[in-house]
């Protein structure tokens, strides 16, 4: 059989899992005689554009590369915001051009919808030109949108980090006799499941987060200030989990209202943390009330010192089994995650086709949202339980991670 | 010998470390007949004077009790913004007839400088009585400000959770092919030892921070704008560490200049990063340039999950030790922690008099301050990194921390 050789990209936004799926699909490549050199495209397809490869071959060439990479967070390749074209055949031309130079007949794409959108139209014009590339996708996203798998590698440990900093933040706020309203805003533009991953701090036998804000479920402001009254009233010290995406009743996004202006007359900034805040000390009136936006940004999403070892794992298991496809001669799927049972939690890889995958966003389904909008049910709990559990520790050194990188300047040309 | 009891408080702001010298005091306690009941006064001083204290030798009976107790970050026993009074003779007298009522002969206070001073004062006051209470301080800040000892409990894990993010942050912005500037705000309104501990994510290989910034030199602005125009042009992606107290030549907070105002017209909120961050917005005219702002906030002072054992290890030595000094007839001290050397890390536990400590903060030498004012020198370091040592992950259950927490609402009356 004709050695062919193999390009792997990386897309969308960071998280703490998608080196790991990397590494899998390192480490299954180089156990194949049917793959040659293992190319990586810096900045994902845009880089791959600009031919700015690197040989993974030559710079991973340990196991224990590879064991530092899977617990590395962010891009190890780097990423770009770039969307393929529709109406640009050039495009295509280029992509086909540099495929063949490097002489490459496996083909695969780390990342969320877009990135599964890219591949999906790259298979259809494979397919056009009668190509022999097998394409795969493999699962990545912290907001766990993704539709077809059960969940997407990169949420579990997104939603480990938010689920802890929630219950620290909690025993952080209760300490002082006064009251307090914190309020923590979480990624998630149209999907709530990272916010909803709060609510596992409940676990640790808090009260916390008291109120829940998805963007599945219309917000309504009025709704809200009363909820915050009775629960600082009942509780004094409250802990608000409030997704990014969270929209009135006519579909704008609450953090975009600009409509709430603080204690000092200035306009908020944008954020929805900021926006509630400031609803809050508008209408809440209780004496010496404490207010705390707390935004977790990038944090969450590249927390890869409290990485979710069932993540680390599943993320690897969908790498690796994404090349093990392609070798067996599969081409145009993406790698899945589907569940058997929540306890003992239970599951198992499969494929599915991409075409259309993109266009469907897994929502939290309404029926898991509580009839007040401000909670969830005990079937997220389930859900989400078994996806943060352990740890990944042992790459720490002087209480500091260890990281493995890429050197993104040794780019190489198409070799022989 | 007769037996008295003993109370423990907790003053000041949260910490992941100040439990585990809660743990430490009470098993030093535990295993003295020269004690009676373990008593933990409810919200500090505050709490004390309001008569609201539980009987820890009740709720906390087992080793693993008090393991758990150990790794919970924050107060277990809450706190205050409470300050003795100068001029009310009263509260001490109030002071006095609980420590009568509850016959407390030993009377321990876990906190910064606020809570030395208090202590101080509450010892004046016994000696000017001739009352036989030994009072001793257990130092804990998360700013690392205490003078007199080498450096103070609480301070190791936050400084921890600063360098771990700051890396993190680094590996999520340099994914993308576009210029940036990322500004972390970090705690420490008068010393920067919290914001400085940022460097140690350079033992990671990496080059961020590239600027610190710190309030023990005031912050040039035009000097600021200069520097990252220099860094963004060589490095493309640069993280900014700055103090929430870096001043102005004039000795003005920046975090309050309000000078500044975003791209949108908006005076900025309070805050060092979105103030840093309206600056280069304004001056910084670099194509595509992204800017974004991150606040640690109260997630650097509780994060327990990536405690350092290095800190929660000699927290529970200083706690331990202040009640063995009460035993052995000491009072009006302080515990410290001494260094002898950097590598390998050596220190012992020493006492020294109250009196004065908290007129003095400990801030960073200026000699240890680069002359450009936008870093620190390699004795920071060598200072810094034998104190985030070690991970104390084995109380992790599931994916999620286990808590010991008190009941606060089981307040005890005084007993025979």
């Amino acid at each position: 059989m004709q050695k062919k050789n193999m390009v792997i990209l990386q897309s969308g936004g960071p998280s703490a899992a998608i080196n790991s799926s990397l590494a899998g699909a390192i480490t299954r490549a180089m156990a194949s005689d049917q793959i040659g050199t293992i190319y990586g495209a810096i900045n994902g397809l845009q880089g791959f554009l600009e031919q700015r490869l690197i040989s993974i071959t030559d710079q991973a060439r340990t196991t224990k590369d590879l064991e530092l990479l899977a617990s590395t967070p962010s891009h190890a390749l780097g990423t770009a915001r770039y969307k393929l074209p529709k109406d640009k055949p050039e495009v295509f031309e280029k992509i086909l051009s540099i495929l063949e130079a490097y002489n490459i007949g496996y083909f695969f794409f780390i990342g969320g919808n877009d990135s599964m959108d890219s591949i999906a139209r790259l298979n259809v014009f494979f397919r056009e030109k009668g190509l022999d590339i097998k394409a795969i996708g493999i699962p990545k996203t912290v907001d766990n949108d993704l539709a077809v798998t059960d969940h997407s590698p990169g949420f579990g440990s997104a939603a480990k980090f938010v689920a802890i900093s929630t219950a620290e933040t909690y025993l952080d706020t209760i300490v002082y006799p006064i009251p307090a309203v914190t309020i923590i805003e979480i990624m998630g533009r149209n999907a709530g499941w990272l916010t909803a991953s709060s609510v596992l701090a409940r676990k640790t036998g808090i009260k916390a987060p008291h109120l829940v804000y998805l963007p599945e479920v219309s917000f309504d402001p009025d709704a809200f200030v009363r909820d915050v009254a009775t629960l600082v009233e009942q509780e004094k010290q409250i802990v608000i989990a409030a997704s990014e995406g969270i929209r009135l009743a006519d579909g704008s996004y609450l953090a975009e209202t600009g409509a709430e202006v603080d204690a000092f007359g200035h306009k908020t900034l944008g954020g929805v943390a900021n926006t509630l805040e400031a609803i809050v000390k508008k209408h809440i009136t209780v004496d010496k009330l404490k207010t705390r936006a707390i935004q977790l940004n990038s944090l969450q999403r590249s927390a890869g010192h409290i990485a979710s070892a069932t993540d680390i794992t599943e993320a690897y298991q969908c790498g690796y089994r994404a090349v093990e496809a392609a070798l067996q001669g599969v081409t145009d799927v993406m790698i899945t995650i589907q569940r058997v049972s929540d306890e003992p939690y239970l599951t198992y890889y499969a494929q599915s086709s991409l075409a259309g995958i993109a266009n469907v966003e897994q929502k939290i389904p309404l029926e898991w949202i509580t009839p007040s909008g401000n909670d969830v049910t005990e079937e997220v709990v389930r859900y989400l339980a078994p996806l943060i559990r352990g740890e990944v520790t042992e790459k720490m050194v002087n209480g500091l991670p260890v990281f493995f990188r890429f050197d993104w300047a040794k780019t190489v040309p198409p070799s022989k």
